[in-house]
């Protein structure tokens, strides 16, 4: 019995696949049941660095997703459209989906799922977060037993790599930027991942797993790190912390099962102080890292790289393998209840003003006495608790602030950091940081 | 349809186990359709912290394993027998295994995964290995695309919890011991833990998964903590090192398609010397960590609580829905290929002596000129290549030589140790440990 499948798109993680596919020996038996039976590309003249018979390759991916020999379709084009398209149409056609494709399942999950479920196919989606690092599929099929409170990662390696050439050069943001791109770490148009939105879309999968309900990617706080600055990475440091930018789905209101009252999650994506000692904080370069936090378990870390031609290929080819492997099984049109993701309802997310977090604050101010005393009276007529505030340089008059908050409610801290700015003697609100 | 279990054991694993199967609100919705059937305990009299009815509690664990009802088996009263004797006996009865039972399968496996594909049900053991991490299950049914080359855990988390003591405090092995025994993170005989015991039942399962065959216990090379001093932990340190307890599968010569040879491996647990940079150096206390290497993924690594009742009730209960999950749509009795386990060779296993790696050795030698030339030399003889020598000390007219060698092989280096005895020059042999 061998299982076709059709790759759509033959760009760095197409090719690592088809080069894993073409190469079983040394890799589990079951490789040797799947076979790559079409490969859908926009130039047929270009060069291949993979085993393939040209004969496959074909410019029509509609004709791949709706080829009556194909079991799985691997979409590998990326982007919004056409790709969500023809994974609906795959779908419309008994096909099963293997995707790494974080945009389109962020933005379209819904429909894409819906469609799956009434076709009684899978879509898998391993290589869409965390790149080689086997993350999805433990929390579909393991890490479920628990009560999970909180999931945090750095699943974007481009901001990564920038965050921690800063840190050990000592570099300003727009250098390492640049640099990242001329050595493709970064992309020409850097926004997805330097604002945040590619974690964001990575949450928002996350998340759903995690907590068992459908997410809207709107509701994920999306923070980038435009606005870090040599300067912090270097208080930070001083202050024992490390940036990173973090990616965070947790439960902010527990399930009250007296009066019915849902779980409530927040999601948010943004630069965080983390304690040098805190597992996340010593992951570093394009090296991405999930943590994952439930009752009873405690907490578990993934680690590995999140990008890649042969990690994210590992990826990719792992779900074909656990489609194939479930194919050969399943006789009846039950959906195995772990690979599939039937939850209809959506996770409720608490209101952004009532997250609980601690601030980093940088300020300049009038070098005058009081200074200090004003701006913690102020903060602390809006509840907000200060745990340090100190003077740490004083240049063209003016005195630089830094100051660390304790768990403050964030609508109160906004308020306050309002109040702040329209106080005369602050001159300039230079950064503020979330921190752990 | 409910699926019917039987737990065997109900000491800190199975009260945690029964705890999650008794309040799965909030979890994967799987478990609402697991029933605990029968309890086999001990006493009937002692009192239990799980919700569930005394009259499923029974001393009789032989009635248990061929019970009509049950589906699953859950084998938690660890050793080697009865529980050996217990798992034939409910495979012979047609019930699926799941165990934490790191003792019973790497002595036995070969008997029990015989009896369990003859007989078409499954054994899994996700809690055998790292307790509540998911990495027997990304071993099975995703890292297996890989050809993976290297697996390095730190798996045993007395040992991880007594070395890491020694290492901020400064303090002796023998007093951390005595401290870990009254905390319960040692046992009263700790012989399998800071032997390296458990550790070496450990790997050979982790080795068996990634390289795809049947694994000899005694082919496991094993050296525990015992010899570890102060000393070491502090030298270790200040040469940029930390010292931990690894366990290693690895392959040391490649498969050779051309003429037939096959892959060999090696299996190790020994302590080692550790870059303060690898991502395993630091994995403190009662963690564990599992670092897995494959081509063309990378490197992987999974961290995570290694033992406590909700770290290991986790994984118990994740092997026990995946098994509810198959069973709900498996209806051919052919045996899902990413969760049996149907090698029937033995892995090759390099010898020894070729085993390469590099040493750390502490020497104490008479105090005289020319003594670090003859130790160079006589290392020099038997093809030993030094990275560096230095003497640090010198107390009671002994100088204490620290060197460490370029990588080399097993059996020249013992041979050169040999010769260094037999140096006049030389006093003792201090410390002699793999650096990584």
């Amino acid at each position: 019995m061998t299982y076709k499948v059709g790759i759509l798109g033959l760009g760095t993680v197409g090719t690592g696949t088809a080069q894993i596919l073409s190469d079983p020996s040394g890799r589990h038996p079951l490789l040797t049941e799947l076979e790559i039976a079409q490969v859908g590309v926009r130039s047929l003249d270009k060069p291949r660095a993979v085993d393939v018979p040209h004969s496959l390759f074909t410019t029509d991916l509609d004709a791949i997703v709706s080829h009556p020999d194909l079991d799985i379709i691997v979409e590998l084009i990326g982007g919004v459209e056409p790709a969500r398209s023809l994974i609906l149409k795959a779908i419309a056609h008994g096909k099963h989906i293997v995707t790494a494709n974080k945009a389109v399942i962020s933005r379209h999950g819904d429909e894409i799922f819906d469609a799956a479920n009434e076709k009684g196919v899978y879509v898998m989606l391993e290589a869409a977060v965390g790149g080689g690092i086997p993350v999805i599929q433990p929390l579909k099929q393991a890490l479920g037993v628990n009560r999970i409170k909180r999931v945090t990662g750095i699943v974007n390696g481009t901001t990564n790599y920038i965050l921690t050439r800063m840190k050990t050069e000592g570099a300003d943001f727009a250098d390492v930027l640049a640099d990242a791109q001329r050595l493709g770490y970064a992309e020409a148009d850097p926004t997805a991942d330097v604002d945040g939105l590619d974690a964001a879309d990575k949450i928002a999968i996350l998340a759903s797993l995690a907590f068992g309900g459908r997410i809207r990617l709107e509701d994920v706080h999306c923070e980038g790190i435009r606005h870090i600055s040599s300067t912090e990475i270097d208080y930070a440091e001083k202050l024992g912390f490390t940036i990173k930018l973090l990616a965070i789905a947790q439960e902010d209101i527990p399930e009250n099962s007296s009066d019915g009252t849902p779980q409530k999650l927040s999601l948010k994506v943004h630069p965080t102080l983390l304690p040098k000692s805190h597992p996340l904080a010593s992951v570093d370069g394009v090296f991405n890292a999930i943590l994952v936090e439930g009752d009873p378990l405690g907490q578990v870390m993934f680690f590995g790289p999140g990008a890649g031609a042969g990690a994210t290929a590992s990826a990719v080819v792992s779900d074909i393998l656990n489609i194939a492997a479930i194919l050969k099984t399943e006789t009846e049109p039950i959906p195995h209840p772990l690979l599939s993701c039937t939850h209809q309802h959506f996770c409720a997310i608490a209101p952004m003003e009532d997250s609980v977090t601690r601030f980093y604050v940088r300020v300049k101010t009038q070098d005058s006495s009081g200074v200090i005393g004003q701006l913690g009276t102020c903060f602390g007529n809006h509840d907000v608790s200060l745990e340090s505030i100190v003077q740490i340089g004083l240049s063209d008059k003016l005195a630089e602030i830094v100051l660390v908050t304790h768990h403050v409610r964030e609508g109160d801290f906004r308020a306050a950091l309002d109040s702040i700015s329209k106080l005369s003697a602050v001159a300039e609100i230079s950064s503020v940081i979330r921190v752990w």
